[in-house]
C-alpha cells in the first residue's frame, strides 16, 4: 500500500519545523486517474467535503430550491448573519424551527457574531452550526418524502437515498461510515472514489437527465455563492473568489479538500493524513495552481500556499510551503 | 535517517481517520538513550517545552525568586486571573509594566476571562500572553545584568546566557534558531539533546553547585505549581496533578512535549512531526504510563490517551489512541 507522500512543510527560521503528508487524486470524467500522489485507494471519510453529494438526492428528486439554498446545503458556513438568517428563514418556510435541527449547537465562527452573542449573553443555536444548511436540506427532503423527523438515522429514507447516490457517484460501495460532527452518517470512500465523484459533478450538464441536472445546479450554486459556502476569511470562499467562479471547492474536517473543475471536466480530492487544515488548504491551492485555474500570485493563494507565519508581535517567523515533489 | 514512527491514531467509526507520527527519546542522567522511537537526531525547535532552560541562567545567577514565580517563568499559562495577576505584580515589583514586555498581546485562553473581557470591551494585554511569565523572568535577569530593554535580541546578554546554558545542558551546539511566537529566539536541538537536558534537570540536586541548584529549584517549582505552569483543563496541569507532583512536564507549540522524572533520573522529549497538540499530549501520556509514573486509568490520562471524541450533539464518534508499536 503506497504511503502518504510529503505535501506541505511549515518552516521557522531555516528549519522545517513540521511537515504534512497525504494522498491526492486528480480524476477525469471517465473516472480515470489523471494524476495522483500517495495512495489513491486510501479509505477516508470525506466529512464536509461531500456535502454536495449529501444534497444530491434532494435536488435529483426535483425539489426546486433557489441557488442560495443549494449553496447553503453544500456549505460549512461561518455562522455569520448572512448564513444564519437565510437558514432560519428556510426553516421557517418549512414550518420548522431551530429545535427541529439535529446538528447540535456550535459557537459562531464569525468573530463579530460570536462576540456580540457573548456580550448579549446569548447561547449559540443549532442554526449557528456550520452544517445547518445541510440539515435544512435534509429536513426539506424528509418533508418531501413524508419521512419522520429522525433524518440522521442510518436507515432513514434521507440517508438511504444519500448512501445510494454516494455509492453510484463515487463508483464504489462505501465500506463503512462514521458519525460526523453534526450527527449525520458520513460514508467512507477512497480518495479516488471522492475524486471520481467530483469529476462526475464537473462533467454534469443541465438538461442531461435528473442526476446530471441536479449535479450541475449544485455546482453552479456553489460557484455563484462562494460567500455562502464558507464565509469571509475562509479558504473555500477566498479561493473560489480568486478563481472567479470557474471552480467549486469544498473543505472537510480532518484535512479533506475537493475541487470540481467544470471547464476541464476534472475532479480533485485530497486528504492530509494527520488531519491538519493548514495543510489541506495549502495542498488544494497547490493543485489548483498546477491545474492552471488559480493564479499563484493572487493574495488568496499566497495566504494559503506560501503563507507567512506571523507571531504575536506581527513578526514573520516562518512559512507554509509546498514540499518538493508535490504538485 | 530514521523516519518518524506512527505514535497516535484518531479513529472514527471503525476507521483510523487521521494518524500522527513522531520522534521520542527517553534519556538517563548520563545522557544515554534508554529508549527511542523514530530519529533521536531529528532537529527540532523545542518551543515552549524549554522554558525551564530559558529560566536557568537567571536562577543560576543567584536571583532568589519564589517558587510561584519560577513556575510562571516555566509556564505557558492560560491567562487566567491567577496567572495574569501574579505576572502583573511581578512586573510591578520590578518597577515595570505591561508595556515593557516584548511578547505581544494574546487573547486569554481562559474562557471566563476571555468572555469577561469581550463583555467589558477590554483588549488583551501582553500580560495575557501565555509566555508573559517567561518574559517577566527575562526582564528580571536583564535588570540583574544591568542590560538594556531589548531582551529578546539574539545578542542581548540574557539570550547569550540562555544559549550558552542551552548548549551545555543539551550536550550539543544548537545548529540554528527560530523566532518564537513571543519573539524570543528559540534554539534548535535534537530530540536526544532535549531529552538529555531533561535528564540533567531530573538528576539535579540542591546543594550540588549553582547549576544543579538552579535546575532542582525550577523542577521543584513546576512540580509544586501545576496550575501555574498551564491552567485548568490543560494537559500539563492535569497530568502533573495526576502524578501528584512526582514528575514535571511541559508542552511546546507544534507538538513538542518533555518530561522530567526526578525519582528515576530520566528525561523524556518527543515531537509529533505534523505539529498536532492532540497527538503530543496523547504521546507523552503513553510514555509516562510506560514509565510507571502515570496511572493509565486516571481520568486525566484517559482524557488524552484514550480520549473519546464527542460531536456537537455530545455523541461519542471516535477515539484518540496509541498506535501499535509505540510506547
Amino acid at each position: 500500500m503506497p504511503e502518504p507522500v510529503p505535501m506541505i512543510e511549515v518552516t521557522r527560521g531555516d528549519l522545517v519545523e513540521s511537515a504534512h503528508s497525504g494522498h491526492a487524486v486528480i480524476c477525469d470524467a471517465s473516472g480515470e486517474i489523471v494524476d495522483a500522489w500517495g495512495d489513491p485507494d486510501a479509505v477516508i471519510y470525506p466529512r464536509s467535503s461531500c456535502k454536495m453529494m449529501q444534497a444530491l438526492p434532494m435536488v435529483e428528486a426535483g425539489l426546486d430550491l433557489p441557488p442560495e439554498r443549494l449553496a447553503l446545503a453544500c456549505a460549512s458556513h461561518q455562522g455569520a448573519p448572512m448564513h444564519v438568517e437565510r437558514v432560519a428563514s428556510w426553516l421557517s418556510d418549512l414550518g420548522l424551527s431551530d429545535g427541529d435541527l439535529l446538528c447540535g449547537t456550535e459557537v459562531s465562527r464569525d468573530k463579530e457574531t460570536r462576540e456580540a452573542m457573548i456580550r448579549a449573553g446569548e447561547p449559540p443555536c443549532q442554526v449557528h452550526n456550520n452544517c445547518s444548511g445541510k440539515h435544512a436540506g435534509f429536513l426539506t427532503f424528509a418533508k418531501h418524502l413524508g419521512a419522520g423527523p429522525d433524518y440522521v438515522e442510518l436507515d432513514h429514507p434521507v440517508q438511504r437515498a444519500v448512501r445510494a447516490s454516494f455509492d453510484e457517484v463515487t463508483g464504489m460501495t462505501s465500506p463503512t461510515y462514521g458519525i460526523d460532527g453534526c450527527s449525520a452518517p458520513n460514508f467512507a470512500t477512497s480518495v479516488h472514489g471522492l475524486a471520481r465523484a467530483m469529476a462526475a459533478f464537473a462533467a454534469a450538464r443541465e438538461g442531461a437527465g435528473a442526476r446530471q441536472d441536479a449535479m450541475a445546479r449544485l455546482v453552479s450554486a456553489m460557484r455563484a455563492h462562494p460567500d455562502l459556502v464558507a464565509g469571509e476569511g475562509r479558504a473555500c470562499t477566498g479561493l473560489m473568489r480568486a478563481m472567479e467562479g470557474r471552480v467549486a471547492i469544498k473543505t472537510g474536517a480532518e484535512a479533506v479538500f475537493v475541487a470540481i473543475l467544470p471547464e476541464q471536466k476534472l475532479g480533485v480530492a485530497l486528504k492530509i493524513s494527520d488531519g491538519a487544515t493548514r495543510a489541506s488548504e495549502a495542498a488544494i491551492a497547490a493543485l489548483l495552481v498546477r491545474l492552471g485555474v488559480l493564479d499563484p500570485a493572487h493574495p488568496e493563494t499566497l495566504a494559503r500556499l506560501d503563507a507567512k507565519i506571523r507571531n504575536r508581535a506581527g513578526l514573520e517567523v516562518g512559512r507554509i510551503r509546498k514540499a518538493e515533489g508535490f504538485a
